[in-house]
């Protein structure tokens, strides 16, 4: 059983809930840390909701912890934007994350656990080497198939090759999906690439995991994208959303040119709109590799098995042609940033339903957005229905993202320290930090006197890698009012209230004891 | 605004949401793997249920990536135990993961998107040297306090130093709350300690972060733990649930001796119970260091401000007390699997609720549990009520795990392969696995001819590290019904009904071609 096949008539009370905001940064290799650019997407998203504050915060990041080396990433995030009073959750279903997210938010909606929701989803991973990035990425396989080198592409070869024996999908059909979504891609100024390609261009790069060649495949790229979900009656309404699952294995499906996880998605999407596929106006499709979007249209049920192919080649799936998909680019064109592909599909969906995309617009009412997680284990289809009349919030705002972080001045070895001070609260960060860590007010740039009283300390025996034992660390109030953690050459005779001198020595603040 | 604040009279709708079914393992230095933990405990909450199979499963694990290799763990752990077609998500706030997928859960049945969620967390650590364990736990932190060496003990022991200073809190007091945990655990077969210990021992054990000693810390465990939500009429019912954040740099709190979060979390639970502390018999509370659970009492309101760490010392908290608290051990005593935490401290409720804890029994009808997510930034109350005169599913038997995983044969250079069968629908798995992909049902083991048919291949030309390029990858269907992945030398010649031979090279797969 999926949520299209409730129990009882569970459903006929839910409440509704509809999209009150969404927003996104550009896609591709940017500078950025991930935490600015979630940032940047959910402030963005809120003010296209006309809303300050939401109740609840659903993250979706797929690794952070390896990406980037942190963890507990929900409040991290929530910090760094504003929101560390904010009741915050991470979901992860690999690739699939953003879509999850976008569901858990729904059900908090939907259960009247929360009034306004903001989901937001990111990853950043061009800083890492394309193998290790691989790498990470392929642990979403079968831990057994893994080990026989099995990557994503790999994975994605071999349905490729099994697709092309059995409904006769030829090189062609394979490259047109490339050639539109390029053709889509560059009509997007957040798009990842916005160059226009050629069948021979495809055709012609290079082998990855034959016979998928590089055009086939989506890029590695960074980027986030935000969704405000809300009670309150607005433009777009979320009329249906379905998950599907299938076993991790590859050699254990039934079949290997559809997917099980998105047949069953679709039919739990359409079971709660209470309507078909026949609705649908516009739809973003998961294409991390070509053929994905082959199956995926067919999986869904916007075309007939075996037909998909030969009606991408005629051009109905072009945006101008009978159905359009893919009009944002899609993962290969607009990029895939992981955990924010499944929002980003969503706020495409939600630009093209109230109208706010020019050179690309749809005539639309219905939408549909469909992502797989991992190899096409964990997907969702996600069905949106814009009510005419209503008031639009989301206008979208091109040259993303709209500010830059603020610069990061290196520490001096000077007695006054840089440090920001909220222009609301008060509070004043050492390090200076871009958004008050209590609510969402950016900081101003000051300084404070390199001296205070001590307010906590430890001496830590079993410090972590690269630290020598005994490490002392203390906290220390300043007198400019900012709270610092400081290393110290010794704490004997030191003492809650203990004056100390703080100096930075490049990065690293220190205090040295000045008596009681 | 938290939970506890809605705007409008959202709850008065909200469906109720019950405990069917609650279990969970041994918790300790355990060496099945944590797939294999995660399924004991989910099965056993299930038959304890009387359930065969949920509507959607909500999975909570900290860092799978990192601790174990494994992406994508909501599938990876759904298709081990037999669950590859059901709906799953994983939730993760570090170590407060098992109490954010509860209410990821509850979310689901409140809000009629499914009529029976199980919920289930597990960690496994052991295995992994102590100096990275601790990193990873460590990435909780700010990063920025991080990058001064310090790690959990360390924050915590930021936060003793001053709790010590102001609340007159001892060293007594702290010691006597382990003493207390350790006499519980001695009592409860599942917790990774089982002796008692003297104020003496903890007052003699060696410092880890001054003025923390080794003693005053929970230790690094493995476990799993799993509860059954059902929009039936159970036994138990969950009466309240709340969250509370908090900005994650610890220099940036407006407390250093209460935890902002665990405040917001109980204020959100209790409204939405409709009652306050007092009517609270027993609670679960998160002291993964001992004073943790002094802080945590007076945050959730059990007792005034700065009289737990008195009442603990007068035994007011003790089995026999007039608020038991931590009957089973807590994280101290009954151990720490992380994200399994939050699950283990709901399942002693439930079993305490239920009479089912022969020498540990509280005599209660509401129980309370408090779980806090990294350094105090992601803190949860689940506020737990039984209804007398329902039929209890919730029995637990000692000596868990159960059953024990499958003996992995290890794979020997035969022309026939080790395989398992289901009894029900046939599947055959090669390697063998405990249980069938497609659904819950124990494998039968058999053995398969080692030739086969080829369904589909590919040359990976960009293989991971290890591998030599290009890597040969065929899927192959053997005669005996398996499907295989496997390498080969060539695929020069292969097409797609090729008939292979494979044999079985220590644990890899090779194919040989046959001619098609």
């Amino acid at each position: 059983m999926t949520f299209g096949d409730p129990p009882g008539n569970l459903w006929a009370a839910m409440r509704d809930v509809w999209i009150a905001g969404a927003d996104m940064t550009r896609v591709g290799r940017l500078a950025e840390p991930l935490q600015d650019l979630m940032a940047v997407a959910a402030h963005a998203a809120l003010r296209s909701a006309d809303r300050e504050r939401p109740d609840s915060i659903v993250v979706a990041t797929m690794n952070p912890e390896e990406f980037l080396g942190d963890g507990n990433f929900a409040s991290n995030v929530a910090t760094h934007m504003g929101f560390a009073n904010v009741p915050v959750i991470r979901v992860e279903t690999a690739t699939s994350s953003g879509a999850a997210a976008f569901y858990a938010g729904f059900a908090q909606i939907a259960s009247g656990l929360a009034h306004t929701v903001l989901v937001v989803g990111g990853e950043k991973m061009t800083h890492l080497p394309t193998p290790k990035v691989s790498e990470l990425i392929g642990r979403s396989l079968d831990p057994y198939e893994r080990s026989y080198g099995t990557t994503m592409p790999a994975f994605a070869a071999l349905v490729t090759r099994a697709l092309m024996a059995r409904h006769g999908v030829g090189e062609r059909e394979l490259a047109q999906v490339a050639v539109k979504n390029h053709a889509n891609g560059a009509r997007n100024p957040l798009a990842h690439f916005r160059e226009e390609i050629t069948l021979e261009m495809v055709l012609g790069s290079r082998m990855v995991a034959d016979p998928l060649r590089l055009y086939h495949c989506c890029p590695i790229s960074d980027g986030a994208a935000a969704i405000v979900l809300t009670a309150e009656r607005a433009t777009v309404r979320v009329a249906g959303i379905g998950q599907g699952t299938d076993a991790l294995a590859l050699r254990h499906r039934e079949s290997l040119t559809s997917f099980r996880a998105t047949q069953a998605a679709a039919s739990a999407a359409f079971a709660m709109a209470g309507f078909g596929p026949e609705r649908i106006d516009v739809a973003e499709i998961h294409d991390a590799f070509t053929p994905f979007e082959l199956i995926s249209l067919e999986d869904v049920g916007l075309f007939p098995p075996g037909k998909s192919a030969a009606a991408t080649l005629d051009g109905e799936t072009s945006l101008e042609g009978r159905l359009p998909i893919n009009p944002s680019g899609g993962l290969k064109a607009r990029g895939h940033p992981l955990a924010a592909t499944g929002l980003a599909q969503i706020v495409e969906c939600v630009w093209q339903l109230t109208g706010c995309v020019p050179r690309r617009q749809v005539q639309c009412s219905v939408a549909l957005a469909q992502s797989i997680g991992g190899p096409g284990t964990n997907n969702w289809v996600t069905i949106l229905e814009s009510r005419p009349g209503m008031r639009s919030h989301a206008a979208p705002i091109s040259g993303h993202p709209r500010s830059k972080p603020a610069s990061r001045t290196p520490l001096q070895l000077i007695e006054h320290l840089p440090a920001s001070r909220c222009p609301e609260c008060r509070l004043v960060a050492a390090p200076p930090t871009r958004w008050c860590p209590r609510h969402p007010v950016e900081m101003t740039p000051t300084s404070v006197m390199g001296g205070g009283e001590v307010v906590s300390f430890t001496t830590l025996l079993s410090p972590p890698a690269g630290f020598r034992s005994p490490l002392h660390i203390a906290l220390v109030d300043l007198v400019g009012g900012a709270r610092l953690v400081c290393h110290g050459d010794k704490t004997q005779g030191l003492r809650i209230g203990s004056w100390v001198a703080i100096e930075a020595v490049g990065n690293v603040y220190y205090f040295s004891h000045l008596g009681t």
